[in-house]
């Protein structure tokens, strides 16, 4: 893989940050300072002022998202703080107005407590059209986002849910590839994370609302300490909840006694745990999702050869690349568009159908389209919009 | 006037507001979201984990900053709360980057705690190189920035010392054409809210640090109840304060008392309250500042009739226009540009006697420069770094 951090580090210090802030109004008179700022700006303040829903109207807050963190998690460093999560948001920012016309805005947060992120996302909401919580580590991350559901506008974790619909697309179009019926699949989900808990809940539909997601029925979900499964004492409240909708043989024992005969691995864990002798137990074409960052669970071309029939990473180096970026621009797109309180259950479904659909006829090189593939944001809006409630 | 209300209403609707973020980098290749994001984006973040400080190094956060408002105290229109308040902070940051190439954001407090706002403005602090406070209403305001000096940069509510900075120059200009020395005027001030005490706080050099300030050694301020004097019983304590170091004469009454023989109006006050009466009870070649929004304390043209010398309003149709744009950019192009932890009244002091400088020869109609004058920020960007302490 080439290695860009000498790259990029020079172009961020040039460019001092990705991000620039742009008038949309020209100031360079008496009389477009009257339009723009004082007096004439008192007109949309009587109006927002009479009904705050009008600020949809004569302000930036529809096409605006806040992309916030406490820089707990960021990729795969760890804890670096709130300034050093800043060239990552402003990045995610730069994707939102590149590839959806979005404004985003990064805001890096003094503080980890769970109550003051949840407090403080609520305080600046009001400028906002919706709320991409980012790189907020687990479990932390589940209930800051569970308890910003009612905000009125979309709270969306990407880490968790981008990541999920992604591979659920990609899932769809494998299963395709291997000739599996996707419900049929044993799924194994190596990491108990915010990316390993979002996947484990989509793909058994444990969030849809609405019955349009066909669930696999058997997912096994294996923390560093082994399979979850209820009989463990040491679970949290989040993996004992897992454990009450996957696991359903009641398996016992590792990674590998877990792998024994499924037919998809996904792992949102660490680097080089997925062994060639694990591929090798599972059943017939294997389909190995190994989406550690940089480094993946198993090589492309190890799991290639311990008899894998697809193989997808988080990397652009090789093919099958699961980016969340596939999903956040047009998830956002769709749900600004048509003003949606939140992101169901049953949205992130139908995007990850929109998604597969993209790739028409799907191979073992091709299951998911490329990341800059412009069909993309549109379809997933389009998706969205059609399956949202107001 | 021409009335704006209607073209910029209309002017906000079809921009949805006025500003727009965009990216400073390409990401039309896999190769440009490999230098703007992941992996290469790492090499940045690691750098900012070692050292916070690299964050001024690698990312927006050197020329970015917050407008933050709780809508309490929104133009003329008081408590519209914090959607309504969106477009005039929308229009700040306009002025922030047409004027001073500032990325500037709008944030829209859902709060209007005192201790609730300062706790928020430094948890979302790490992203940003300088917090604008803006249209929070008194007594509140003082607490709240006085608070918030020892976040390490800058803190700086432009309704007290923007009003203040601007009329401290005007004020040099209008002493020098009556011909009176700036130490030696009566200076009554209507109106002790977020403009009026700064502007008493800055005329009697009461935050001057290290001796620059010239004082106006009799300054008079007077509220909706009278004459701010220590005999005064219901003082709150911003106004005991306030005592202390004006009306060194002790007078009490009104603002008919108070006029008497004055040298100087300064209206921060309400539509109408200075009558032609008045002005003729003061001294030779009175000078009027009449800045109350959109309807001054005196019309311009009535002023005169009773023998005003030099009269400024708020107002761009009129001459002599006291517009916080005049010192806002400037200050903050200035401390941005040094890094400063805070605006020192050194500065800001500084920076009046730049913008004064900026009219040569000052007459009654022209005693400061044109708001679009692209001469003033670049000086009073100077004076700030020239008298800045890091």
């Amino acid at each position: 893989m080439k290695d860009y951090n000498k790259e990029s580090l020079q172009m961020h210090e040039e460019k001092r940050g990705k991000l620039e802030i742009h008038s949309k109004v020209p100031v360079n008179t008496q009389e477009d300072l009257s339009r723009a700022y004082t007096p004439g700006v008192a007109e949309p303040v009587r109006r927002i002022a009479e009904d705050p829903e009008e600020a949809y109207r004569y302000t930036i807050k529809g096409n605006s998202v806040a992309v916030v963190t406490d820089g707990s998690a960021v990729l795969g460093l760890g804890n670096v703080g709130p300034e050093a999560a800043l060239p990552v948001m402003e990045g995610k920012a730069v994707l939102f107005r590149e590839f959806a016309g979005i404004d985003a805005y990064p805001i890096c947060l003094d503080t980890q407590d769970t109550d003051e992120i949840v407090e403080t996302v609520r305080r600046i909401a009001p400028g906002f059209g919706g709320i991409n919580l980012e790189d907020i580590s687990a479990p932390r991350c589940f209930e800051i986002e569970a308890r910003l559901q009612d905000l009125g506008i979309p709270v969306f974790h990407d880490d968790q849910h981008g990541t999920a619909i992604v591979l659920l697309a990609g899932l769809i179009n494998a299963a395709k590839v291997v000739k599996k019926d996707i419900s049929d699949l044993r799924v194994v989900i190596s990491g108990a994370g915010a990316a390993g808990v979002a996947v484990a809940k989509l793909l058994t539909c444990h969030d849809d609302e609405s019955g349009v997601c066909e669930a696999v029925r058997d997912v096994v979900v294996v923390d560093s300490t082994g399979i979850i499964s209820s009989e463990r004492g040491d679970l949290s409240d989040v993996k004992r909840d897992l454990a009450s909708y996957t696991n359903s043989r009641g398996m016992t024992g590792g990674l590998q006694e877990a792998l024994r005969e499924a037919d998809v691995f996904v792992g949102v864990s660490v680097p080089g745990i997925l062994s060639k002798d694990m591929v090798r137990s599972m059943a017939d074409n294997p389909v190995i999702f190994a989406l550690a960052n940089p480094d993946p669970e198993i090589l492309p071309d190890d799991a290639y050869d311990a008899g894998a029939a697809v193989v997808a990473t988080g990397r652009s180096d090789f093919s099958n690349q699961v980016n969340n970026v596939l999903a956040f621009p047009g998830i956002f797109r769709g749900a600004l568009d048509m003003r949606a309180p939140r992101i169901t259950g049953t949205m992130k479904v139908k995007a990850a159908y929109a998604l597969a659909e993209l790739v028409p006829t799907p191979t073992a090189e091709k299951i998911l389209p490329s990341v800059i593939d412009t069909s993309v944001v549109p379809a997933i809006a389009t998706a969205v919009r059609e399956n949202g409630e107001i």
